[in-house]
Parts: structure tokens; sequence; C-alpha cells
């Protein structure tokens, strides 16, 4: 159970950290959407480690290959298969965890789950897995284009350094112009600063990303239990190391009185709009044309570069050592995978709101 | 589509604000259980409204039949449908806005999702939804009864007014002794005044429900895109004004470091346990056993007692009148709905995890 | 498990055979669609018990209420509910069964699985649940009926009488003119008279149901697993006394061979066309364009007037008694049901292949 | 759509005939099983190509691996993905189709749904795609035999060959002792040189694959729509050139009486059985104990070695000629196939029913 997201665009995840590999099946996507290699490539090496020093210092070039669906460049209906095999595993340097729980990872609990885990690398509690995912985005990306909808995102904090702007304010497309992700260039600068001094410090830190999904359609979404809202929140909490979701005015919104909050609505030029967004462009779980914009909450990475108290298997006293290659603050590379699950959850309401009306 | 939550404890919703009524089938209970009338409709009771001056007026006693699944007073494995009826439905009230968007509501957007509407005290996306889902929560909780696991929620914010308290440092069986369900007095009576002061002034505040399960056993939740606290977020998200969640550490927790948030694993007295536990109980998507806890965000209430700019279908200007019977404050009558979901949520994971392992 | 049909076009099915009713949830039907009551209840009144002397003496009148989804008249995208009231249930009926099992019942089967039964009416097992599906099918055809595709049934054997027409050479507007539903006048006299000399044997006899589904558009059916061919078949092998599904040339196919088997394409005047249609309308899981055809296999009725050896729930001899009231032969009764099953697969297929190409 | 099956233990497809190769990702595995590489290698060669001179001469050693989801020998819960690669592929023989539609094939109907298709070798619609569900039901069959289950399958009828035994009247173990897997020597002598003669005039011939599954324990089965007679004859009606399923008594049940099919019910020897098992060991869509058997219908092969009528994309006549590598007869080669789905099926039934009661 739970490696499928999606009703009718949807992925089934698959692999391990330190396993062949990890791979991803798309079933629904769209017959005749042209499979762009290079456009998929550039999305993994969004994603990929040893990126800049900022980042997790294992090298795999994430390269990956098409194992069915696809025919002459496109999609046939068919379900797509990704493989991306691993290269740089270090399975060796995980012996030391083999039968000790490193604190605020999966080990104990996954051990407690099914009785047997496989402990290289976090095995398939590993970050590793979301290259599927992020090689996924991007197919659904592809599909979103033809119908104008595009999905964004950035760093907007970094420890205590958060971004006041709105994402109408910057330069969404100066986003990957520097290492954090960070479109504003004097704030990606401090945030580099921040992470990098913590890098030395051997710890870690969180952060916080922001998405934008703009040009969208009013109507799609499933009340109740599919708001769109809802199914967005569901996919950036199956993130690793997401503590919290919101959208819209989101916690900041609680604070506000009704006659503030409400988006008046208002007739511009012939289209439908409001002119203010609390509802960050979903009203009762459905769109309404607006921009969506959200908020994703990441803890501080768990691997640290310091020795740890826990336990072993036995529940004997235990020391995890601070070993292996982590990221010091996870957000830079998250922002790739936020747009994909953002991506993947659009495909898929685009799709399922073909079904509202009956087409004759 | 989107009318039905969970994978084996499943509950399928239905019903409007005005028509005859709401309801809920929920397939998937397992047989044998007690399904003690009075428990249920006390829980019921809790979210009905009417319960006080900062609650809306609307009279509905809420009470509920049974329509099937039920034999001798116990599940007997076939759906249990529950049927709970309208009786102080005043669809007059609705004339005014049966051409004209309420800003921050739903109207706009069902009808350009579906082209019709049912405009009455907001039709389908009414929060009168939600008696359906206490009352099946309600037959979660007992489900859940039998396995130890308590879940609970309480109000711990409204607009600026926030209790810094930890769940641990309240006594959560006071909740209900105050109208706000602040486990707090002081605080609830700040809240309560506030929320007064509010209605007064014809506006809405938001608010904070935070949610507690405790006596939880250590692996539940299923990877990688069932993970517990996706589900909870997702079912959380699904509730009417809410804006954001967050478990655990949540958004505070992007500030800190990894060697103060890791939470040190130990041997208690037998048992593995963790000192700190801003997981929140749950780690790599299934839970280690401690509590889990978690806030959710509700925005005010849109309707308001003023006059607010719109337009109406044919996107001329309009005034959307102030009127109507509505909370001034979700958040009391919230306790009880993020509670539900929360148990609905639980059932169906306990019983998911029953598939984890061979039994033979 | 197990109440939910469909994908997009989704019921949901509830009730008992003596409890308050039976009835169905409709999620996904499509907005704007008239629902006509009139013939929805005409419907319902071709399933209806004591329609002739050789149906069942039970008195239902099989009236429906809709409870949600519709406002004025129409569908408005929200869940359709359907509730018919049981009116002349005799629990007392049943008092010499309820610690006896019945041979061929699922008595039995369901006390093993759930450890509890209601044994009133065979309870959840009883064809009486069939009432709400025929209701949800009449839905499905009002929505088929604006694609222009039609759904029809009629029986084609009762015991050895078996009618070698195919449906090509019958006039199936006939079906309904007589009470066994077959639309061959001479060989429904025949079958007529041999389930009342059954009858009188106080014993039942088995038949067989052909559905017909034409006008139906190439390009309908989901491969590999969600075939429309087995898509009808697990929907045919969930009706009550159901043993077996056919379609097209069926377990007769199997003895020709592929030189007289293939159907040979043609250009019929600009439309592509199959000179003959062993496929049945149906290749590779996808339509065609031909007509859909299949058989349904029923078993006679388990209930018989007689009584048979069988054991109580401590597992000593008894005797069930044969009691009750029953059909002493299924198939005229089943052709609505057959009809509605069909109808909600095909409705469900149209929407889901309105998903299989991009609507920009 | 249309690439998954299950609901626990749930197996998604992918792969085309001359792609890359086929495959089949597992979720719902229980941790934990030992999975034996060889055992699961010799039931992949059950099933695959040039055994002998009655099936196609197409040569794959259908070699897999896996590529995820293992650890030292075990499953772990993770997903299980196995890889066969194509490398007999012969894609040149198949440019001849390129625009042709063959005859009883699935090259309109995709064409029709998706407007592109992979042509080669039947591209997704081809049996080929069947080694992954034969890989995936061998790991089903080691979950079984933990619990003492056991799916078989035999050829029962080739043409007008049919063998009129019950399953309980041969000796299974012999299955596999001659090339047409029928464990009746005199009728698999006869058959053999039916098929054989059948390819020599080359033409193909259609036959019957019994399955049986015994030593099963009562109450697996959800009603009502999921039936496990329902979900078989869904699992079977997916195979390629399926055109029917009966179980238990099947089409030839509805020419008997009541009083001759019911199963008399008796304890025997502390054990409830029934004296005759005409239900097919299901009752109410839910196992009572005795074995289950069915049987499943396959059309001739449309593949023929003769030139046949058709038209090409354009409309236009054409001839599509007689080519390529296939089976004159597919069951010999379906046997394997069908005792793979019921696997599956049977291995996702006693994982759901680990859910029908609570366990504390």
């Amino acid at each position: 159970m739970g490696n499928t997201l999606g009703n009718i665009f949807k992925i089934t995840s698959f692999g391990e950290s330190h396993g062949a590999g990890v791979g991803v099946v798309i079933d629904g996507c769209p017959a005749g959407i042209d499979l762009d290699v290079n456009y998929i490539q550039s999305e993994l090496d969004r994603r990929k480690p040893g990126q800049s020093r900022i980042t997790t210092q294992r090298k795999e070039a994430d390269g990956f290959e098409f194992f069915s669906g696809v025919f002459e460049g496109k999609s046939t209906g068919a379900p797509i298969t990704i493989l991306i095999k691993n290269q740089d595993q270090k399975s060796k340097d995980y012996d030391h965890i083999k039968d000790i729980y490193r604190p605020s990872h999966a080990d104990f609990t996954y051990q407690e789950k099914y009785g047997i885990r496989d402990y290289r690398g976090g095995g398939r509690s590993s970050a590793r897995i979301t290259a599927g995912w992020v090689a996924a985005g991007a197919i659904a990306k592809l599909v979103l284009r033809q119908l104008g909808i595009n999905c964004q995102a950035y760093v907007s904090q970094v420890g205590d350094l958060k971004l006041e702007k709105s994402h109408q304010d910057l330069d969404l497309s100066k986003t990957d112009d520097n290492d954090v992700r960070c479109p504003d260039d004097r704030m990606a600068k401090q945030m580099f600063e921040l992470i990098d001094s913590v890098r030395k410090d051997r710890d870690t830190i969180g952060g916080v990303v922001t998405g934008i999904i703009s040009n969208v359609p009013a109507g799609l979404g499933e009340p109740l239990f599919d708001k769109l809202n809802a199914a967005l929140g569901h996919a950036m909490l199956s993130i690793n190391a997401v503590k919290g979701f919101e959208f819209g005015s989101g916690f900041e919104g609680v604070k506000m009185r009704g006659s503030e909050h409400n988006d008046i609505i208002e007739n511009k030029a012939g289209k439908i709009q409001t002119k203010t967004n609390h509802s960050g462009g979903i009203q009762g779980g459905i769109t309404n044309g607006e921009d969506i914009y959200f908020n994703v909450a990441f803890k501080p990475v768990a691997t640290i570069m310091q020795d740890q108290d826990s336990v072993d298997k036995e529940g004997n006293d235990a020391t995890a050592k601070g070993k292996g290659r982590h990221d010091p603050c996870v957000v830079p590379r998250a922002v790739p995978i936020v747009e994909a699950l953002s991506a993947l959850v659009m495909a898929d309401f685009c799709l399922l709101a073909q079904t509202n009306k009956l087409r004759g």
C-alpha cells in the first residue's frame, strides 16, 4: 500500500536508495504527448545530488531510461515506466546503522511495521526515491504546458530567514540563478551563508518552499474529500521531512476577520476575478481561476554529522554515528520536488475535470 | 467524485444544507461493534448548531437514524447508513443569493464546475455536511476504543489569542467545560469575549484546532503516498474553511537545527521511546508510538453580517447581503469534526495495518 | 469493502431485505441530467416482486425517494442518494432459519466471515438489494440516452429451453410483452409453462439473460485490467445467483478456428465495420463500434418449498424448512438488473474515456 | 487507467511486446516472504514461448530481474519491481501491419481510443505482457503457500475435444507431463494432434482452461461488488483472447432444478461441509471452504498464417498478411497465466479478509 498517487494521471513509485535504482510507472498519461527527453533530464538535474557545496556530495548523474510506454517519442496511452539506476551507492557506509536506530529517521518505524528493513541509506524511506517523482512530474508539466498551466516553486524561508515578499513581487524566472533557489538575490545570499555555516557546524536546518500554480482554469477540484487543496496537501505531506502545508492565507489567516479576509469578486474586463486572493485560488475545494499558492514546511534533515544517543534493535543503549553524505538543508533540492508533485496533482485534476460534464 | 474517504474503513458522504438532510454510508466497519446510539448522538450534539450565543442560531436537533447495517445493536459488516434529516432549513433566506456570488464562498466555483448549483444555504458546500462525518467518526471512535486509541481536539487559537501551552500541560478532559472548547479556563474566557465582540461587529474571525491522538501503537501508516501524516492532512484539509495543517514541530520546526529537532531514542523500562517528540509521533509516515499532535488552521467564516460588493451570474455588479444564520467563529464547533476525521483516519489505518503481515 | 462499483460514475449500495430499506448513493453523475422520476419508477416496477404468478408474492411497491443530489429535477454533480423503504417484510417468516444454514444460501459464509449475520430474509445477501442498483441503472440509462447508447436484455434460456436466435433476429421492443421477458412469443409461452410447472413442484429452475448494448462508439474500455468485457463480467458476476458470463462467441467460440472466428474488417460507406461480430463488439478490451452482446447464467434459486437436510450453527443436524416467498425462476426479474448493471458500467466507461485525450 | 489489479496485494503491469521489455510492480506483498528466484523462473518457463512445436517459435528466455523491493532474498513491504527484457523481438516483421488493421486484433480499437499505437507485435495488447503477471503470480503463490492454499489449472478443452472428467477424478500433478497441459494422457494426445493439424493448416483453434483452488478457508470474498467469483471473473476476463468465465455449475447449471443444484450441508467429523459442490466453493460471493473451480474460454488466436481481407488506416481495402510467430492454440501456455491470476486474486482476498475483524 501507499506507493500510488493520483486518480487518472497516476504514478506508482518504486526503488530504494542502495538497490538497483529508483523509478516510477505513470498510468493514465494521455496519448500523443511529446516526451521531451532533454526537458525531463533537466528537471532531474535540478534535484540531483552534488549540485553545490550546500547539497549532499553523493555523485549521481540521475540519468533515466524509458522502459515502456513510449513510441516514436510520444506517449501511447500505455503505462510509462522510468528507471533511474543507482551508481554511487556506498552501502558499506551504512553497516554502522544496520542494527541501530537513527534519531528522527524511519529506521525504528519501518522495523516495527514490517519486521525487516533495508537499512542501506534509508532504503525505501530515502529521499532518493523522489527522483522518480521528479521525472514523472516533468511529464505532468509537459501535459500541463498544453493547457497553459504553470507550476513553479522557490525557497521562501531557511531557518529564521524568511522572505516576506509575495510571489507577485518576485521574478520567479530567477529562482534557479542561485544555489539556494530563492528568487530574491539578497535573501538568497544570506540563506546560502546560513546553510553553509550550519554545514560547517556539522548540523542541519529547516526551511520553507513556496509553490505557485498560475494560469489555472476555474472549476478544477472535486468536493468534498478530493478538494484540490486536500490533494495538494496530501502530495506535499508525502515528501520526506515535510511537517506542514498551508495555502492562501494559511496559518496567518486565522488572525484575520472575515471582512478583511473575504476576496471581493469583481468583473474585470469580462472576466470574473477577485480583488484580493486570500483564498489562494481555491474556494470550496475548487479553483476560481486565481493563482494557487501554498507553503510547505521542511524540518531540518535528520542526518547530522554528530554522534547521537540512541538504542539498537535489542533495545540496548547505542550511539548513532554522524556519517554518510547528506544535505545540510533540504529546501534547495526540494524545489523541483514540490513543483513535480504539484504538476502531478494538477494533471490528474485536469483530467478528472474532463469527466464533470457529459461530452456527447 | 470526491465524496468518499478511506481505504478499508471508508465513508461516503451525501446531502445538502437545505435538502432532505445529510448522511453517510460507512463501508468496512468491522462486524460486531456495539453501536452505542447515545454516544453517537452525544458526539452529534457537540457539533450541532445553536449551542451558545457564539454559534449559529439555526435550530437543528441533529437526531440521526440508522437506515442500514445494524442488527440487534451491532455492526454486521454490511454498510452502515446514517441519515440526519434537516428540520430548520429556511431556504427562503437564500433567495437573495440565487444569482449572486458570495465572496469567499464556493458559489462561483461550483457554478463554474457544474454549470448548476443548489444555492440554498450553500447546498453541498455547506459545513452542515460535516454532521454525517461526526456520526461516522463516533463509530470510528467506538472501534478505536477497543484498541485503546484516543482522538481528542481542542481550540488552541482564536484570532491573535494563542494558547502557548503544550497539550501535555493541559487537562483535555476540561475541553468541553466551556463554549469555546479550550481546556485552559483563562484563555477560554478571553477567546469567548473576542468571538462575542466580533459577533457584535457583525464580523467573523479565524482560529486553530489542535488534535491529539494518544496511546497509538507503533507501525501505523503506509509509505510513501499514504503516510499517516498525509492522510491526516488530507482529511483535515477537507474540512470547510481549513487553510493549513501541520504536525509535530510544524512550521516552527523549520527554524530549528537538526541537533535540537532530532528526537533522541531511549529505552524506558523496556519500551523504546523518544525523549522529545518534535516528530509528532510519526517518522517516515509511520507511527512510532508517541502521541500524534497536529494543528488545523481555520480562516474566518466567509458569511458576515455586512453587505459586500460582488457580481451576479451575468457578471453585473451586485451586492451580497449580510443575511442568514452563521457562526462568528467556527473553531468551537470544529473540535468534534477534527476529532471525527482523525478517528476515521486512524480506524482506517489500524485496519490497513492488519494487512502488513500475513496471518496464517 | 465491496459495496462500491465504478470508477467515475460510481455507486455505493446499502440496505437489507428486512431492515428499514435498501438504497444507493451515486457519485460522479454528471451535472445537469434530467432525473425523470417516472422513468426511474418504471424501471423499478420491472424488477419489483409480485408481478405475476411466476414471481415471488412478496408485495413491495418499491417506491423510491431522492434523499440528496437533486435540485429542481436535475443532477447537480453532488452524490445522489436513493432510498427504497421496505414495506412488506415479514421477518417472523425467518425465525426458523435464525440458527440453521439454508443450503446454497450465504447463511454459512456470512456467519463464517463476520461472526454475526442479519438472518432475516437473507439480510444483506438478499436479491432485494438489487432494487437500488436498478434505480441507479435507470439514472445511468438517462445519461447514456444523451449519448445514444442503448442497454437492453432479455431472457434467452430457461432450463433446457434455449432461444437459438441471435439478438439481431429478434424484436427487442417485445421483451416486456410477456411475463417471462423473452421477446420470442412462442418460446416465451413454453418458458412460462416450464417455470409454472416447476413452481407447482415447489422447486426452482435456472436460466440465461442475454444483454445487448447497441449504438456504442469505438474506443471505450481501459486495457489491461479494466477491459470493458472484464468490467461487464465483474458487474454481472456480482448479481445474486449468477454462475457465468460470456461475451461475443463465448464458450461456443472455443470450438471455432481462427479463420472462421476472425471478424473481417471492411469499410461500409465510410464507416469501418466488421462483417461478422464474434468479438461481441470488444477487441483488446476496447469497443470497436459493433453491438456488444453477452450471456449471463443464473442458477436455480436456492430457496425451494421443500425441506432440506442441513446443520445448525452448532453443527447439529437440522432441517431447513421450505418457507418464505420466492421466485421459482429468477431470470424474468433479472432482465432489468442486467440492463441496470450494463448501463452503470457503460456510463462509467464513457466518462472514463473522456480522460483518454487531453482537451485543451 | 487499467494497468492495476488488486486491492491490497496489487500489481501494476507495464511493457510492450517489442519495446525494452515487460514488467510489473507488486505493491502490498507482506514483508518477510522468501522470494525464491528459482521458483519464480520455473513459473515463467511454463509460460515462455518456444516450448514445443505447438507453441510460437519466438525465442525468449524470459529471464527476470528484481529491480526493487527485495533485501537479502526477502520481501520488505516495499514495492517489488520485476523486469523481463525482450530479446528476440523482430519488429521488422511488423512493418506490414503498421497501417493495416488485423482482423480480431486490437489494432483498430487502440488506434480509435488513443489516436496512436505501437504496432510492433501488438505493442501493449500483446499476450507477451502476461509474462509479468506470471512472475507476480509466482510471488502470490509463495504467499499462499504459507496459508496452504493451492492454485492449479489445466487444459480441459481444445476445439471440440472436451475432457468430461471432474477435477476430482484427475491427477493434477500430471498436468505438466505433456505439452498440452491436460492431465489426462489419452485426451492430451488427441488434443496435441488436433492443435498440430490446425497448425499445419496455418490456422488456430480455441480451448478451455479449468482453474482449481483448493484448501481454501471459509470467509474469503467481499460482498457485494467484490464477490470472490466476480474478482476471479474480472481477472480471467483480463487475459487476452478470453471470451467467457463460469464457476461451479456454470452455464450447465441453468438447466438444473434447485432441488438438485442445492449443496446439502453436513457435519463431517466436526467440519461443516457440503455433499455436492455445485456452488464451486463460493456462496454469496464468499468462500465456504470447498474447492473453487472455474472454466475460462479462450477464442482461437487471431493471428493466422493466412491472408485476410481488411482495411488500412485510411479506410482503403487492404490485405492483412499471415506473418509472424504465433501459437496455433493458446491454452497450453494459458495454464500458468490462469494460475497466476487466480493466485493474485486469492492473495489479495486473504489480506483483505484480515481486515474483516478487529484485531486488538
